[in-house]
């Protein structure tokens, strides 16, 4: 005899970086158990499988400028099918937490007063130079590593990043969403005193079987990048772990 | 009708932060098929239930200043069983490539020749705070986060850290492993301008039952994480997004 809840509940889960199998177990629990599942573009959409048939599946994806549901209407989603007593999954791509407005989402149930949990995931920015060989940090090489929103157009004179500080580091970057911004991030690097032999790699899809990447560093990279014609999404990695690829590249080798 | 390989392989996987739900499906596989397992300090011995009952399991934890196997003892073990054929599971706390050394025991099996995957994890840098109730990034407050091993003593003046950088960065400071040096970190951003009225977390065993959480400012954490008799392992999180655990405390705040 299971009473049903007056107010549902919201697990905001992180869907992983697109390998289907690299969705945490807490995560699949989760999606067995939903009776609503809000999903993104970067989610992959075979982890919908594990969710019930009778599901309602809601899909709530942003690309580029095209049209799509506001963070409001998200919002508005998420406590109108959780006050109605449905337990809600919204299945964000990568982790929750790391860009991608799930702290907006929390703070949006919590003003709500509609109870949420946090099922973190395994983030892009860290799985996708892996899968294409490369550790983010190295005993020897990067002892700190810095995700960064690619979104913002450095060129932007209000844009909240901080180049001179970033262009200084020896640590890792690492940019998420960077593809359209990739000539002005490269520039600025360059501007701020990065050296252009500096290794850069940019990888598609990274975990998925489309997996593609290619390498160069600050002075041919964006000519490379044209030539192959990527398109988002990327994760866009800037600092010495690059090279390790040569040895490490494990996942784009396999037989 | 199954050919038994003249050699084995190395699975590098993630165990994720703590909580044993927070394992992805992969790496379960991978522990289900493991012949051994070689598993850290930090990973949850919870998680070595998912290994066969005939699995050899070889504890290598590294803790404080004590007695435990030299990285290059680990490397040994870790070609040794597998150039005898067997499938070998290297199951570290939170992701592999996130500090720990994955990237050299990744290294030390590539030039033995040996095959091997990387099995990325939920790090405990993401999770850790997302179960504290703060998101390490978020639009309005943090377009970047960096990671820190908090290992490296800043006042050592061979430090490859660059502490006027992170000082001067409005992003979220994430550092792993800092608890011993707490004192000093707090010191270094203080006298590189960070303001005193910054705030700071430490959480300890983030994400498993036993999280506690000591929540402060650059100017009086010292003060309380010594009054909370605060141990490692710890996550200590610097920035404004840590004002936001207020509203968005879940985990701690379970029923």
């Amino acid at each position: 005899m299971t009473e049903r809840r007056s107010t549902g509940i919201v697990y905001l889960v992180g869907a992983g970086p697109g390998d289907p199998k690299l969705l945490t177990l807490r995560g699949k629990e989760c999606l067995a158990q939903a009776d609503v599942v809000l999903y993104d573009y970067l989610a992959n959409p075979l982890l919908l499988s594990h969710a019930p048939e009778s599901a309602e599946r809601v899909y709530v994806g942003r690309r580029g400028k095209g049209k799509y549901p506001a963070q409001e209407e998200i919002n508005r989603l998420l406590t109108d099918r959780a006050q109605a007593g449905k337990t809600v999954v919204r299945l964000k791509g990568g982790d929750p937490f790391v860009f991608g407005r799930g702290g907006e989402e929390a703070e949006a149930l919590a003003a709500a007063g509609i109870p949420f949990e946090v099922v973190p995931g395994v983030t892009a920015a860290v799985a996708a130079p892996a899968y294409a060989g490369i550790p983010v940090t190295h005993r020897t090489m990067a002892s700190t590593v810095t995700f960064v929103t690619g979104h913002e157009d450095p060129d932007k004179p209000e844009t909240a990043l901080e180049w001179p500080r970033l262009a200084s580091s020896h640590g890792t970057l690492v940019f998420l969403m960077g593809m359209k911004n990739l000539r002005s991030i490269v520039a600025q690097l360059l501007t701020e005193g990065r050296p252009t032999t500096t290794p850069v790699a940019i990888i598609r899809w990274g975990t998925r079987a489309a997996q593609q990447t290619v390498e160069g560093c600050l002075a041919d990279i964006v000519d490379k990048a044209e030539a192959a014609k990527l398109e988002p999404p990327t994760v866009i990695v800037v600092g010495d772990v690059v090279r390790l690829r040569r040895q490490l590249n494990w996942f784009e080798r396999r037989p």
